[in-house]
């Protein structure tokens, strides 16, 4: 029997700890882990084990929870000045978290959801007058951005679905799927509604080098449903359009200037240039949390460059010849004009996008 | 000491045997295999031992030439009616050749270097008036494909060269290097002769999932130069463009239509429109055997289909989920509007291309 989309919960908070399905064992191993320390959950940010935008501030999120308990323990565990209400000790705390914060807020850099989670969980400790309230206020507040996560993809998701026809062939890329949120997905979650409204779709995944998102991650979601997926390599979707194989590109978004420029995983502005040359709608699929207003356009947005080795090693394997330069950008932007619509929770915003972003978030 | 890009030699056909480099072996070892059998020619070419365009033609044109050696013997080992002269053995002979001539042709479907070289080779076949003279007249033959291949390639190099502007960024796709021929190569022997001429160039190779034959050989060619060079991967190409680092595209072809339509390695098509759409020159690179008057238009050109577990099974490990649909085309089609220059050994041809090429070819 076919899994509920929300039956894929790949971040639990459980209040001490965080559980997160580990994203680089799949599809070879379905395996989660419990961090209790942030620490931890900074080094599974790093090392891809949990990815994907929205998930990437989720995790943050906890982190700085975990870190708060940490520090509540520690703090309280001073011989001298052991209470919660003095406030020396909350301004100790609010300094010491103030610093693991901005740790956490850097343990990648362009998805802007991190920042947004971590800012908005630093927000609560500064509202709360406390070390114990704030530790209670940072459990309940990554709770409820859980929720909302789940509850923003819902909804983008129903609105976006009104956009896929039926017997419609959907391309994607990488993977905005359940996996890179708290639940149901954003590309992806879009293909699932389309899929559950009645529409009769098919999609084509990227297998999304050098980390394979597609191939590994969204392969393995897909299988999880009966929506009919045909893998490619990066490379063939250009062609693909071209034949008229493809009748519309969902993609997801790791930031969104001001202006509608959107950074996302690497690729993504090649399929937007293709899609755009044979008149194919390409839209991208996010919540407001991943709209930076602060940046005016796509070309401040900060790209994360990685090791080399994540191009050159494949599977352990060196595929090419050991010392050789390697250029490894893990996102670039996609300029707003390509852009057909995005896709959020409070509907749909279509050009001009400065004027149309501003008024939703504002809304 | 850097080699000479002559010194890289991937066809050697030593009149009874052909040696080539082992181009799935690269660059984790140099291995080359001696191959005296058509049938172990058919194979290299099916399992990419030897690739490009032009080295399966070559390659294809050896196999020929092996094929009568060994139906010489054969027929001549015959206890009656063993003379060469017998017009009745040179009958069995033709017949025979042309039905093993047949096989070699279909080894590979798009490149039709490996149809203009077994149709060469046929037709001396059938201007020799004995066996004997017809395995002398082959074995020439494939003496002298090489020979051309080679002075073609440093011919088309020289033209294209003055394409490549000093302190530019070229980009290539997948190897269409020495290995691609019979020495020096086509895109990346442009990318050579440049650089002899002093150029001060830098190079961008493409990993080329899913064989990744950039990663792979153009990597390992490179190495062999001075040359300095930079491997990413295919989607990221675009972003590049788009961010000034390109300063133009030089690829090569496996098959350019009467029109000038460029059937070439997957994902030359979204290199192509990346370039138009960012204002960068687009340059395909090819010996004239490589253009096919017989075929109007690039829809018209046959496109291999090649097995999933190209795409699925990386270094032996399989990236994705078993018995998943995989589309894993080998080539694409460029339409003739994106292409700025079709570089050959006659010269550099522009649009409109349907009239130029013919100029060129009958020229």
């Amino acid at each position: 029997m076919k899994k509920d989309s929300l039956d894929i919960k790949p971040i639990v908070w459980t209040g001490s700890a965080v559980e997160l399905i580990d994203q680089t064992k799949l599809p070879d191993s379905f395996e989660t882990i419990t961090l209790t320390e942030s620490k931890q959950v900074i080094s599974a940010i790093k090392n891809l084990k949990v990815r994907g935008a929205p998930a990437i501030g989720i995790a943050g999120a906890c982190a700085v929870a975990l870190a708060a308990q940490k520090l509540q323990k520690e703090l309280h565990g001073r011989k001298s000045d052991n209470s919660s209400h003095s406030p020396k000790l909350l301004a100790v705390f609010r300094q010491r978290m103030a610093s693991i914060s901005g740790q956490i807020r850097r343990s990648r850099p362009t998805a802007i959801n991190l920042e947004w989670a971590v800012t908005r969980m630093v927000s609560v400790i500064h509202q709360s007058d406390s070390i114990n309230a704030a530790v209670l206020n940072l459990n309940n507040e990554a709770f409820q951005i859980i929720e909302e996560d789940i509850s923003a993809n819902l909804s983008l998701s129903h609105h976006g679905s009104a956009l896929i026809k039926t017997n419609s062939a959907v391309l994607t890329h990488c993977n905005a799927g359940a996996l890179a949120t708290a639940g149901h997905g954003t590309a992806l979650g879009i293909i699932k509604s389309a899929w559950a409204a009645g529409k009769n779709i098919s999609v084509f995944i990227t297998e999304t080098r050098p980390v394979l998102q597609g191939a590994r991650l969204t392969s393995w979601e897909l299988s999880q449903t009966d929506i009919p997926y045909t893998l490619i390599i990066d490379s063939a979707a250009a062609s693909l359009m071209y034949s008229g194989n493809i009748s519309c590109v969902v993609v997801g978004a790791d930031r969104i200037s001001a202006n509608g420029d959107v950074a996302n995983k690497i690729g993504t502005y090649g399929l937007a240039i293709a899609a755009k040359a044979n008149n194919i709608p390409f839209y991208v699929a996010a919540p407001l949390s991943t709209i930076d207003l602060n940046i005016s356009a796509g070309n401040n947005i900060p790209i994360e460059h990685r090791p080399p080795d994540e191009v050159t090693s494949i599977w352990g394997h060196n595929s090419s010849l050991a010392g050789l330069t390697v250029q490894n950008m893990a996102f670039d932007i996609t300029p707003n004009h390509l852009i057909t619509a995005v896709i959020t929770e409070r509907g749909i915003i279509r050009q001009p996008y400065k004027l149309n972003i501003e008024k939703v978030v504002h809304s």
